[in-house]
């Protein structure tokens, strides 16, 4: 049976149930993505301030048929947030439930609502000498129901591992609008399947996460940042091995920079200082913290020694003030600024083994050029696997005249990573964008079995219609 | 509708459509778990030798409605791989599949077959100076699919997470037969629901684990083990606190010992070697394992130090050598075994949010001694709020004596348990000791869904029935 629209009627019958003020028309900023391939259809958002007042709203959309979309900061890229197509969803922010509701410090853990923005998340960790690890790009915008959501990744993943691992538990509006209260401080806990990681990773399709019991972490004692200049993506991996025999879990990011995203930047964003006479064609960013009595300079000082002998690096800096460090940083951070620049006609977000990355970038380029000439800044989380491949046109032509072989460009790219053993989508989700992927790639067993989930938790489908699973 | 009888005409027709001896007359050794509580009542066990023939024999069993139990190593303390009531289910050994089937030490994956010995996994991550991070006493015998699906716990989990933290990709027979090629040796894949979480923790009732793609850890460079005389259970909390804000994820373990476990060995293991001239009442052995530089006797002897100032420890044994610390680790290691020699009436498998254990220790001594005069062993994984909290007769009496009083006991400390926020299945799994605690704690939306993904991936509940969730 087909969805209802959350029509003015429906909006009208809602609001009666709820507090004054908790629905609102949809104003254009809930209706937009960052790529700007989407136009959502919504014509109301519902603001809950509490779990009841969402559970009520999922319980009423539920019995009249209507499509659910859980909205966090709208950060994600890959369409998750927005419903065009079908009929309209309401969609549910939960910007009103934000709060911190409890932190312990002597658990390491953090009791926050699903509205809190990461940044304030880890700054409330950070007051009392704690980290909370999960940290990427839009952390000053994302929320914590939509990061889980998704099983955000970020660049403290060698170290501390996906979102999904910084949970301890969750409480959630399920489809048919009861809660699950699942806000658990424990270590260890097999009572039965588990929920939690059901719901992280469904992207708002098997419920709606309105709180997290999260993980804390201790704040590394000491750190310390360098850029090497490494002969190769193979060379960046054996430097990367003898890293973690001489410093063990104390990397905490390892980053892949090729010499094209820094030519982007020379030309987009002359303001980011790069430390050489010349671009190096590729370098890494590595980041330790470690504990007390360990010297992290003199460490990358070892490292560079070791890997300079073993004929892996050529040049090193190792940062020497924190001001050194947020430029290093910046580096690496304001790629995507100049990738979006310049203007990429496809980019992927992929992953692979992290020993199969040389060869994939090796036999990538030479299979994209019987495609057409492009320029390719490939970049990313190198200590995971996880790659941003993307791809730009040549100098002085637009990514507009390219459109009509975005398709070919994502199919020639995600092809030869399945091959390959690896991901399509590797942090950034399904959401509506890679539906067509996950069917094309995607294992049929599992494939079979979300269906079933699905359709066993939510016999409706009305929980972010579109999103991963067709509707 | 009922599942039939896997009876000798049954198993004379799934013989025939596989190779030769791979059926057996299921001896007494399958049908016997180490609590002695039940007694499986299975003719038949297969041992397939690949997942084809793993595939081949779910598939029949669930077109003919006959159950299937998983048998891995036969070390569960919850019945889980015994199926004492209903119709006799067919027993499926994975001894036979317990290959490591590739080593990848540059990406620390390591893909091994269900039917390996953690030990053999644990020998063969070493030998490419690899750590396989999952540690526990039955490590000699357990076997990788039964560790997963029951999401074993253990001594590191402190430092490495729980069995499901150690995986990155899952190949498993789904109930219809079907094979989920899972296997992946990603860090970061977030194309769609995670199954592998899914199945992690279902205790085989969802489907029957084939292989897995394990995380390895870089091995700590030096190590350093610790026994500390503490106050109270709180002053062990407090110390190890200032154990993290100095050596960050350098613990591996920290493990609380109670005088009464000591006694206990006292009593029946004088060979274990004591190194008080008089038990303490409460000590903790603290494990570190920290990075080349570091000095692990100097670091617990500066915890010590800080800890004495704070007036936390009365007493502090830094191990001076590797026989010396076996030894430590021996008194630890060999408490289940003095509890099994004197003879719990009841023994729990509890955790609590890590600041509550103090308060739950000081409660629950006064209600047990409502229900009758007991002697307590506390102990267990501090640093994870998981307490094995077992109840003992006073001397000279029997457990017999006490059987009357099992239930009240159990519920008196799991009432409490739950009451606190903790768990009354920590580490061990609900199997079909617990499935009464899972229905009358579980939160009710909770189990409502486990109960719809249960019948849409298992229709016909042929995946060990009865445990987990009643048949």
């Amino acid at each position: 049976m087909p969805l209802i629209p959350a029509d003015d009627t429906f909006a009208e019958t809602l609001a009666a149930r709820l507090p004054e003020n908790t629905l609102h028309r949809a104003e254009p900023r809930y209706l937009e993505e960052p790529r700007g391939r989407w136009q959502g259809s919504s014509r109301w958002v519902a603001l809950p301030r509490s779990t009841e007042e969402a559970a009520t709203i999922v319980r009423a959309c539920n019995a009249a048929r209507v499509g659910v979309v859980p909205y966090g900061g709208g950060t994600g890229l890959v369409g998750g947030q927005v419903a065009q197509d079908g009929a309209a969803p309401l969609l549910v922010s939960m910007e009103r439930m934000a709060a911190v509701r409890a932190l312990y410090p002597r658990e390491n853990v953090l009791i926050a609502e699903a509205g809190a923005v990461l940044a304030d998340v880890q700054a409330a960790a950070l007051a009392e000498n704690r980290l909370f690890a999960l940290s990427l790009a839009s952390e000053g915008t994302a929320r914590i129901g939509g990061l889980l959501s998704t099983n955000a990744g970020g660049v403290n993943v060698l170290r501390y591992g996906n979102a999904r691992e910084q949970v301890l538990g969750l409480e959630a509006v399920l489809p048919d609008g009861t809660i699950w209260h699942g806000l658990k401080r424990l270590r260890k806990d097999n009572t039965g399947y588990d929920l939690r990681h059901l719901l992280m990773g469904a992207e708002g399709t098997l419920g709606l996460i309105t709180a997290a019991a999260l993980k804390l972490s201790p704040v590394p004692a000491v750190t310390g940042t360098a850029l090497f200049t490494v002969e190769s993506p193979a060379a960046a991996l054996d430097l990367l091995a003898i890293a973690r025999d001489q410093l063990g879990e104390g990397i905490s990011a390892f980053e892949l920079i090729s010499r094209q995203g820094l030519d982007f930047l020379t030309e987009k964003l002359p303001d980011v200082r790069q430390p050489w006479p010349q671009p190096p064609e590729w370098c890494v960013l590595v980041e330790l913290g470690l504990s007390r009595g360990l010297d992290p300079e003199a460490a990358l000082e070892t490292l560079f020694g070791t890997a300079l002998e073993a004929g892996l690096v050529s040049d090193g800096l190792v940062a020497q003030s924190e001001q050194q460090r947020a430029e290093f940083w910046a580096i690496r951070e304001r790629i995507p600024e100049g990738n979006k620049a310049i203007g990429a006609i496809s980019s992927h977000d992929i992953s692979l083994p992290l020993g199969l990355v040389p060869e994939f970038i090796e036999r990538s380029a030479p299979r994209l050029a019987e495609v057409g000439a492009f320029r390719i800044n490939c970049f990313g989380h190198l200590g995971d696997g996880n790659l941003h491949y993307n791809v730009f046109p040549l100098p002085g032509r637009s990514k507009e005249q390219h459109v009509h072989q975005r398709e070919e460009i994502k199919r020639t790219v995600h092809d030869l990573v399945h091959e390959m053993g690896g991901s399509v989508s590797a942090e950034h989700g399904i959401g509506r964008l890679k539906v067509d992927d996950l069917e094309r790639y995607g294992d049929p067993a599992k494939l079979a079995a979300m269906r079933a989930i699905k359709a066993a938790l939510d016999p409706n489908g009305i929980m972010n219609p579109g999103a991963v699973l067709r509707g």
